[in-house]
């Protein structure tokens, strides 16, 4: 037996008792005469004792060779320490050991295994089983694992049945690009990964499972981004009889409940606003709804006045930075450096504020002190703030917009932490037109059903028609997105042949679902949602990789494993494939 | 809203209340003056009633269209039935019927959905989503669902971590083929899908986490055999500072809770035996402890007197037929047959029995009487059963009896479905050697560790090598395995080395595990269980197939699907690959 407790869990009441520990050493203290030893695993510290004239002296010449993370056994009494340590749960005792057994030794570690390690991201990345080993690695997935339990044990609670589905799937590309794997079995054959277990959740509502749910690894192709990866966990639902409403109720609750049982927090209600208000009000479809700061809409004070700059642009869009009028010149700058980030992407910054009472603006020479008034009355900002305008073509300027909202709100602290707003977006546009492709793009994806009123125009105007579509945002993240599915074959076909499908690409993709949705589908919708994202919010974390065990780096490799990596020409032959020049 | 209740909990209770209930239309029987029809979902069954005279006419016009699998949704008043049905939960109640709407049509089903189909096996493979209608599967995939849940329960109390793996590892081929995944970003590259999380949750256990558990799909490229998948699903767990014991100790906890929450049974205490033993009083490492008829060895009485069979032979092993003396020859040659089978391999069946008090015997023409009552005598057979023989080559001799075994057992009903014998099976050897590969190979993995005591003769007899490894067996099915591990890098290094792998192609494929366990690796030992035979196990089933949403067929072809199949040679071309000639 390796041990009779763990390094957590004694206490006082303990005193006396014989005991039995294994863990790691994080550190030993030497002062001369006595030496500290502290024992540690992931339940906590122990300290032990090892004392000149009291303590065997084979253990105390054996403590000489003890390095950082070796692993030891110790056997020995409970004892009561002579100044205690209020900070930790087991400070009142010390194990006075009686045999020490090395169990492992280690090598020094690469980088220090404490709360904030001094090894830089890539040398933790390839030993990711010591940066494991660090405390707030050790938080975060013990969150993801509270996150798991609680997540399944109230969908279980709410009537869902978990169902897994295939991984070796068939590749249908749209959108993303699929992950493939050759098929030995059927030479010159793929299977593919799934991005989602759409078709598959579709097809159990059909099989009348009414209620379904599962957390599932995804894969998507990408070219990567900071903070993507290859491999992602999703929580996926389907109901069945359900419209977009049944659906938004059940899974609000659901969020509702992880976030009180998980973090003791309770979410106030969910704010609902539909897609074209969200742009209109914030710039995009996942504002952050901790703080106010709504667009102003100035296209109908500032155009037509002569300035060229304002009369070219589809949008003429300000911001009210409140407090803002005591800004100099340098922090003006600064926010114009911001939209002109490539990643914000405005052509420049006008202000509006007063000074010394008199309204002053970077555009003066264009407009009378009687419109820059109108102006400021219309975005209702007093004499203390300022009003920061861009202006351009529509998506681009409303983006910018909203990317500086986000930063003044930063700026002003209103983006707390620990407060978090939680809301839907609903009735997106079905579908947007790809200028590249030349074609239109399913928004949500080819299964969401467009609202009923609005299907007559799918031939004549795709672009005008809306969706029975929704994602659920936290503090301006998307966490969670869905639809009302399609449940009729016509419409189906009709929304395959929108997006440029043959007939006969769309029955080689889609024939098994089509063919289903003729053998009495009933009316179902769903949600999926990002669990790597939603562990990072409820964390508190901007990265999605510390709440992943083994993640892999922005080139989508995993640097502790080295892989991808070459396979041999016998796996390579086996499986009917050659490498290109 | 498309409906107040579902279809399976109206009761007379509810009498006089207006309802909406939606469903699939199980059938409608027609009486003239009155139609009946029954609405289904995965809760139940609710009949309604449309009556002449009584109903709205237009809803029984209506009603002439409705075909099998229609999706309706009616309102109504919930009434007292006239005779009603005790054999239903809703048997007291039907619902008169003010409003219905067709929500989908449906063809006529290929197949009956009903507890027997009348479909052939690949045609409900084809339409899966309709043969998940039938009650036995809904039945199977609410028992995984539970089975799910409760094992995730059980071991979160347990005290492990659920800890989610990548999918997308590095390939590295031992034993079982893996499946492969082009990398597109590094081209020429591969990942592979894990064939387990096995390198993982060991460094789980060198990151301290203690107790690891995940249920997780893994995948095995394997010429596939009868109810074999390509991608299964396993319940994986690893624990630090444990003997082989305790790992023994706390899974067996973890299956009587299963089986107590999930089937309300009580297992027996397992029994715990020794390869050796297992293989020597039942001819197989997975013996089905349901009942008796060990084998019966009969070396030492049968050889050398003259018999060339016996003589030439390595083993002589009996089975004792029960009540077997009252066997015709007719029954003894359907026994030949079944040992003579290709799946069983023995070249022929010798039997001893008496006959009007006469030993009888197909051998009797090589020993005296004496001989032949020595052998009955041994064995402990009385005068009503009979003594059935097999000879020859060691391996294959012990893998017949035990067949026959198994046979007999069965013929004598003493494999009941509803009796389970759970059986631990420790101290496998370490390695066994391939006679075509001319080496090596682990039986269980080259990370499980060898008796400490038979270390030393690694490199002079690696045959004789006994490991901390062991099964759990039920009913003669291995439903897990596991074992302690390696944690030191010199021991890796010297099984990597009997196993055949040069320093390089060790380091090349496992040096992050070897680095690692020069870290402070803990002593640290599992388990894995295969969940999909466990569901079939519990639930009383061969099939594995049977509790697997969407499974593959026996050439690892989803045939619903069409997958694996052809991809664009756009796609081919993005991941740098060419299919051969």
């Amino acid at each position: 037996m390796y041990r009779t407790h763990n390094c957590g869990e004694l206490r006082i009441a303990d005193k006396g008792k014989k005991v039995v520990l294994s863990g790691w050493i994080q550190r030993v203290r030497d002062k001369g005469s006595i030496k500290w030893v502290d024992l540690r695993d992931r339940f906590g510290l122990t300290q032990m004792i090892l004392e000149e004239g009291v303590s065997d002296p084979a253990l105390i010449e054996m403590s000489k060779g003890f390095g950082r993370e070796f692993v030891i056994q110790v056997e020995g009494e409970v004892s009561e320490r002579f100044s205690k340590n209020p900070e930790l749960s087991t400070g009142d005792i010390e194990i006075r050991p009686e045999k020490i057994e090395v169990l492992n030794e280690s090598k020094t570690p690469p980088f220090t295994i404490e709360e904030e390690s001094d090894g830089g991201e890539e040398l933790r990345m390839k030993y990711r089983y010591l940066d494991l080993r660090r405390p707030p690695l050790q938080r975060n997935i013990t969150l993801r694992h509270k996150l798991l339990q609680e997540t399944r044990k109230c969908l279980d609670g709410f009537g869902f049945t978990e169902i897994e589905t295939p991984f070796l799937i068939k590749s249908t590309p749209e959108g993303a690009r699929d992950y493939v794997v050759p098929s030995r079995l059927h030479p010159s054959e793929f299977y593919a990964l799934p991005q989602s277990p759409q078709t598959f959740k579709q097809l159990l509502m059909i099989s009348g499972y009414d209620r379904y749910f599962q957390i599932v690894k995804c894969f998507r192709d990408e070219d990567l981004r900071a903070d993507r990866q290859p491999e992602f966990t999703q929580i996926d639902c389907e109901m069945s009889f359900v419209s977009m409403e049944d659906v938004m109720e059940t899974f609000e609750g659901l969020i509702k409940e992880l976030f009180k049982n998980v973090l003791g927090t309770e979410l106030p209600e969910y704010e609902r606003i539909s897609y074209s208000e969200s742009m209109h009000r914030f710039g995009t479809d996942r504002p952050d709804m901790r703080f106010g700061m709504e667009l102003v809409h100035l296209e109908e004070h500032a155009k037509g006045k002569g300035f060229k700059v304002f009369d070219d642009s589809e949008r003429v869009v300000g911001v009210v930075l409140e407090g803002g009028s005591s800004y100099s010149r340098k922090q003006i700058d600064a926010l114009t450096d911001f939209v002109r980030r490539p990643q914000v992407g405005a052509g420049g910054l006008v202000y509006v504020k007063y000074n010394d009472g008199e309204l002053k603006s970077s555009v003066d020479k264009f407009f009378s002190k009687e419109e820059l008034r109108s102006w400021m009355d219309h975005a209702n900002a007093g004499k203390e703030d300022m009003l920061l305008i861009l202006a351009g073509e529509a998506n681009r300027t409303l983006f910018a917009a909203s990317e500086l909202r986000l930063e003044l709100g930063d700026r002003l602290g209103l983006r707390k932490k620990e407060e978090f707003k939680p809301l839907w977006v609903y009735d997106f546009p079905m579908f947007e037109y790809d200028e590249e492709g030349k074609r239109f793009n399913a928004i949500h994806h080819p299964f969401t059903s467009p609202k009923k009123e609005h299907l007559a125009l799918i031939e004549t105007d795709p672009g005008s028609l809306l969706a029975n579509a929704y994602d659920m945002v936290i503090n301006g993240v998307e966490v969670g997105g869905g639809s009302v599915r399609i449940h009729k074959r016509d419409v189906q076909e009709k929304v395959f042949k929108a997006l440029g499908l043959t007939e006969e690409e769309a029955n080689e993709k889609f024939g098994f679902l089509m063919e289903a949705l003729e053998y009495g589908a009933p009316p179902h919708g769903g949600i999926a949602f990002g669990f790597d994202r939603l562990c990072s919010i409820m964390g508190g974390s901007e990265s999605i990789r510390d709440y992943i065990a083994f993640p892999k780096n922005n080139a989508a490799r995993d640097v502790m494993l080295n892989s991808p990596s070459m396979i041999s020409e016998e796996q390579l032959k086996e499986l009917n494939l050659k490498v290109r020049g």
